[in-house]
């Protein structure tokens, strides 16, 4: 047996490389239709596009078949194989970080709906709408990109990204506060723009988790919970 | 081998059967803390008390603890025993499960926080809060019973209460919306109560999730993201 680069172990037996080889295919393309999902969500958002918010929730549910399908692979391939070392920490980190990218789904749904419902007559808060979903964005993208390539230090950038994401997102919410005080009749509308940011958010959160379950794959340890600068001594 | 009340099967070995039975006990114990979590912080929220409040904060590191410690142990379970059929969808279950109640407990502590931020001069909203929380209260206490009894009936409860959930946070945010746009200089603390109910309503979809859980470790089915009446046929 040989320690690959894509985090498992090579086996002789071609079916047992095939099965993971097959799970681990999935899960990128699950993240990347989820990755696409949130682009296309804040595009309708933006551009009051109806129809690509349909999209977005129509899609929402090919995101859950894909959940429960690699999910129950990596079932019957815990009950087949056995695997063990970091094969078993292949099929963990693949299971809870499916769980993860089926959120975001959820959250990106959520935005599409809210595009729908918008008046669009309150363009406040969109830009820093544009600027968190950016970040988010680009956050699902590293954690992905280090998941493919093994990579705990892009997977620690993603952690170190989603402070900034949460410092953001107080900021705007602050801000749209202040807003509503003085303009009540935006509350309706502006409370929208709020949600999506919310939504944003605990995207940012379940991509770190994602990141997170890179670094148990990759090192073997498991630094949820951990403040950023002590995950940066653990994997230096 | 002989199928056991408790959803997993017998086993010859000591050491195997001690170790699933530690990490029952254990799941159940951080079920019991994460649900004494909630109905504290809202005690802390009801009665601005900010001791009890502080006190909710500070144990949630203890039930992060209790879910990085029975996730190992569930891994460790799977490399050396590799159980198969109904002790594995016990591991699966479990290590999914407790993601669950630690995500319970953050909205909880988030809930304490939020009491200790208030000013206590808005009780606005207070009642809906208390009847929301009673009814997620009492679907996370069904949902470990199910998971203790092995009872899919009462998991399906609690998966019926979250649509009633679902609608009780509407319609309060709704009120609690309308109600802000008529008193401008109770944004501030208005939104601190949705953000409440917005917690509150997680919780709910944290708590069915236990519940489908619970579906899957005992009938093998993975009911998630099915409609109430279809998961009620599959089980029937």
């Amino acid at each position: 047996m040989e320690f690959t680069e894509r985090g498992y172990l090579k086996h002789i037996s071609t079916t047992f490389n095939n099965e993971i080889e097959g799970i681990r295919r999935d899960f990128l393309d699950m993240g990347c239709l989820v990755e696409k999902q949130l682009q296309r969500a804040i595009l309708a958002l933006i551009n009051g596009d109806r129809k690509i918010a349909q999209s977005v929730i129509n899609s929402d549910e090919k995101v859950n078949t894909m959940e429960l399908d690699i999910d129950e692979r990596c079932a019957s391939f815990l009950a087949l194989y056995q695997p063990t070392a970091s094969d078993l920490r292949f099929i963990i980190a693949v299971s809870k970080a499916i769980n993860e990218l089926e959120r975001i789904g959820d959250e990106s749904s959520k935005i599409a709906q809210i595009s729908i419902d918008l008046d669009h007559k309150a363009p406040r808060g969109y830009r820093e709408i544009q600027k968190l979903s950016e970040h988010v964005y680009s956050m699902i993208h590293t954690s992905l990109t280090a998941f493919s390539n093994l990579d705990t230090h892009v997977a620690l950038s993603v952690v170190k990204s989603d402070k900034q994401v949460d410092s953001e997102y107080s900021a705007a919410t602050q801000q749209l506060m202040t807003f509503m005080t003085n303009v009540p009749d935006s509350i309706s509308s502006v409370m929208n723009i709020i949600w999506v940011l919310r939504a944003l958010e605990r995207i940012g959160d379940h991509t770190t988790n994602i990141a997170e379950d890179v670094i148990y794959l990759v090192k073997g340890m498991d630094v949820r919970h951990l403040p950023y600068r002590e995950i940066e001594k653990k994997i230096a």
